[in-house]
């Protein structure tokens, strides 16, 4: 049996996860394949370090050119996360003749243009199934069983850290901070999850999304997005009472000629098929004017299924290799015709603690409509406090006519604070 | 840009799905795959009959052999069901050097194995994603991105009809008479609809998917199956009293070394993920060792949904075609060392109709109890009538017990009848 020597950059949690598959599934695999995978070099940066995987020492190597350079190795398998290093190495690879398979979902969303035209010019493969979702089949859903497809629509919750913590807040009546903290403990957060929760990890993955689904490249700094810090135990159950759920949507959508997209806390109906998605779980949600709507929901990150992801890849090359095919091109951009709009319109909800005192609310809905912005709905619920909640929810308008109507809404006297204005889906 | 030429077999709802979309989505199609995709010819039974696409009349044949004998086409498409001409068309067309792309469910379960090694012998691929779930990704999900996972568990709701009928009697408290004709009204049931409701249909679909995730085949017949005729709008009733939704599952488990599998109207908990997939809807659950729970969601049949699985199938074909590249084979079975349980244990729940008088539950259970039939939980609502519903959920227990139980049961003094039994999901 012919046997396709590996690489893997990185030996942490996917890393790891890779390493033990491969064991635990060899029979499978080779009987799948019919040929065999295996791993000859692991780069790591501490030889002595302990994993979650037992690989033999003399496997381990912290020199790249232990990788680059041997001729034996058909493939390198990045696991490092990150930019520069990551870079670097994936560049080298390449130019060495080294097929690809990646998670590493910011290097992709930043630089997978000039990534992939460089594996063209070397003749190899590049594969990226775990950046986005973990162990949901998302990319090769797109680029192979919907590629007859124009794609109108994706929405995703695609962050299993904010969707954890958002689930506790709902379930729990939990607070942010407690809900970061529990997040943390259960090995859901980072020890630093401002990336996850400030949607900077969703807007690396709806970059490539947006890349793979309507060939269109939109760097992950332009897309219009807003975290999860601001919410409150109070939104969520306001949201509650009104019929949503809240989570961290990444969205992209076709409206005519227009693509609008963003990552947003979000209002998601109950029955919408996101709103049912809980804790660490991710799914996307995809209209194509073909399949109609499709729904892949699973386990977005950990050791296991993000390197069932990777293995899905490695072994969609180890098929290919010894042959002349060349795979078609995800990365190509060609869906220039649309007009990027960004945030587009939207009904909002908008959160306003207030004082409790007449001509309160008639000021504040002159505001509104002198802004052009209307009101589907407003919940004023006085208990006899000083103070009180204040809910709206709007009709579709530009976020600048909202914001303008905020800024001058804050003004007003009897306005303590604008809590928070989330976008409602429908 | 070179042109693919391809023949359709059939020109019904899925053909004309494929062929509009093709017209459709020229463009994104031919960006994506640098290739064109022209239809050639199309086999139909009457020439003159109206469809749901235009195709120039000079496209329509009568005669396979314009097809088979055309040296330019590259691949045959065949989409018309049943198996007798379309089993007898497709060894044609592959001895005729032809790629296949098939819907057909019925042949692939029942001849897969020939036509498959017909196929590797003539040098050409087969691919049949449209067989199952129409436009669901499920055999390019389990053979490529999860081909490193040992599967452990697919549970499906593989059949529009029934679960459109499933769902209307749920929802508006139908009758079964009353759901199918709305069904059949609706256009998602046949005027003969006995394979659908029969589950035999499902059992079609299951037989495939047990090939491509464990590598075993068992073919539709020897599945055990049963239809969703002998559901009554109580039993829904009952079920959502007692927390289930109650839908026609296929399903396939590894208990250890054991493999059960069966097709059977059955009780989910109403927070089982497919407990909420509704109307014309499938979704496919799966459990694999590495990625854990997967769930795919969408359109299980129709026109476009099904015609895109198909155009999947067919660009994944046209990119291989002038290369050396032979993909694996998902119908290789060599998980041949499971042993095939068929129906298991499992929980049930029995729905009895009996005479409201003393000693009646004390005899049944009783009768239970003999041939070893555990009970979990018994229902009696007694309404001052003189014959009343007698609702028992047991224990796991082989069916047989369970039937034997059922048998003596059945002539207990005060049972009128066995309305129904149905298998509950953990």
């Amino acid at each position: 049996m012919e046997s396709i020597k590996v690489a893997l950059l990185g030996f942490g949690v996917v890393g790891s996860g890779v390493f033990n598959i491969l064991q635990d599934n060899k029979e499978k695999i080779e009987s799948h394949i019919q040929k065999r995978i295996e791993i000859k070099k692991i780069l790591v940066r501490d030889i002595e370090k302990a994993r979650g995987a037992n690989a033999p020492k003399e496997m381990l190597t912290k020199d790249i050119n232990d990788i680059v350079n041997d001729p034996e190795i058909d493939m390198v398998v990045e696991l490092m996360g990150g930019i520069g290093k990551a870079y670097e190495y994936m560049k080298i690879a390449i130019e060495n003749k080294k097929h690809i398979v990646t998670a590493n979902k910011a290097l992709i969303a930043t630089h997978g243009d000039e990534i992939y035209k460089l594996a063209v010019e070397n003749g190899v493969q590049i594969r990226y199934e775990a950046s986005v979702g973990g162990g949901i089949p998302i990319i090769n859903t797109l680029t192979q069983s919907l590629a007859a497809n124009n794609v109108d629509e994706i929405l995703g919750v695609i962050n299993g850290t904010t969707n954890f913590i958002l689930t506790q807040m709902d379930e729990q009546g939990m607070d942010f901070d407690d809900a970061v903290k529990l997040a943390q403990d259960s090995g859901f957060a980072e020890a630093d999850p401002t990336s996850d929760i400030e949607g900077e990890d969703v807007a690396f993955k709806l970059s490539i999304l947006m890349s793979v689904a309507f060939g269109i490249k939109v760097p992950p700094h332009k897309i219009p997005r807003e975290g999860i810090t601001k919410i409150s135990s109070k939104d969520i159950e306001f949201a509650n009472q009104l019929g949503y759920k809240v989570k961290l949507v990444a969205a992209a959508k076709k409206k005519g000629d227009d693509l609008e997209f963003h990552v947003q806390p979000s209002f998601l109906p109950i029955d919408h098929p996101l709103a049912s998605i809980k804790n660490e779980f991710n799914a996307v949600f995809i209209k194509g004017n073909a399949v109609g709507e499709l729904l892949l929901h699973g386990k977005g990150a950990g050791s296991t299924p993000t390197g069932s992801a990777v293995l899905g890849d490695m072994l969609e090359i180890a098929k290919i290799i010894g042959t002349n095919y060349k795979p078609g091109a995800p990365l190509v951009h060609n869906g220039g015709d649309l007009n990027l709009i960004g945030e587009g319109v939207s009904p909002y909800y908008v959160h306003l603690h207030v004082e409790d005192k007449p001509g309160v609310l008639g000021k504040i809905t002159s505001a509104f409509g002198k802004h052009n912005v209307s009101l589907k709905s407003v919940i004023q619920r006085s208990r006899g406090e000083k103070t009180v909640p204040l809910i709206f929810i709007t009709y579709d308008t530009p976020r600048k006519d909202l914001d303008d109507a905020i800024e001058e809404i804050k003004n007003t006297d009897a306005v303590i604070r604008v809590e928070s204005i989330l976008r409602v889906e429908s």
